[in-house]
């Protein structure tokens, strides 16, 4: 089947937020999904985008049962290593388990990667869960290293609370 | 001692430069450190700048040994979730060892928890080695989280080489 990888526009923002809550249910945790489409479009399409996006788009005549042609998509920015510079992150990649096994999801990596080629970042980087092997094999077969087994990284947050309270124990000037 | 955290302008980056390479010392990769001041300059002050920084300063009287005022600084930008949206991600944070049980490293992060919560980030995040007990429980003490250990979360890398592999196979239009 065909598939077209393309970067998303702001009218993409109700698929993909449509396809960000089909991953969290994936990931059993649907409740945790806060953001909606109006936010993604007022944080992706700005002067200073918070983000980026990929979708993987099929033609018309092989839309989804229920309808859709937006099918999966690549969710990424830039952050950066004080060791190596400009690094392109990976948040969410994700494709409707009904269009699998075609190739998309390697199609989505693949221009992500470009992207990051093209950005002159030194590498690309991503965070998966330890429960997830479908993932990690896919990740390890095109040739990502696991850090947190090779080089014992640990993954911290701060909540919003927590962070809140450090906030307000900043010196003021 | 009176110290002031402040952002970093560009003519900081030699000193961050500086504390760059004493943090990898500690972290016992020197060798890893790829990154010079100039590319710093490049990268952190341009229109979109890839990467912001605070840098804690002392009095000219009270100087490290080998003269520097800058003893200290926190690096970081801005990431995304697809569930809670805008996040501050702290790459390093570091103080000189000559300036350490002061508050600075505090000063630092309660500051960057500051600037997330200026741009309505909705967590912080950081990653650190497992070996680096007095950080872990610096992080911990102050509300962090362990995702790894709580949540199973790997961190995964492909370096350039796997990166450009990938971007060589992308499709193209």
């Amino acid at each position: 089947m065909n598939f077209k990888v393309r970067a998303a526009t702001k009218e993409d923002c109700k698929d993909i937020s449509r396809l960000i809550m089909e991953l969290a249910v994936y990931e059993k945790m649907p409740e945790q999904v806060k953001i909606s489409h109006e936010e993604l479009e007022r944080d992706g399409f700005c002067q200073n985008p918070f983000f980026e996006c990929l979708v993987a788009e099929v033609p018309g005549e092989h839309k989804s049962k229920e309808g859709f042609t937006i099918v999966g998509y690549a969710f990424y920015f830039y952050t950066y290593s004080t060791w190596k510079g400009r690094t392109i992150y990976l948040e969410d990649l994700y494709v409707m388990p009904e269009f699998r096994g075609r190739g998309i999801g390697k199609g989505l990596l693949c221009k992500v990667s470009e992207v990051g080629k093209d950005k002159q970042c030194a590498r690309l980087e991503l965070t998966v869960f330890d429960w997830n092997t479908p993932s990690r094999k896919f990740y390890a077969a095109k040739g990502a290293q696991d850090l947190t087994e090779s080089e014992g990284w640990h993954f911290l947050r701060f909540d919003k609370q927590s962070m809140d309270n450090l906030a307000n124990e900043a010196a003021k000037d």
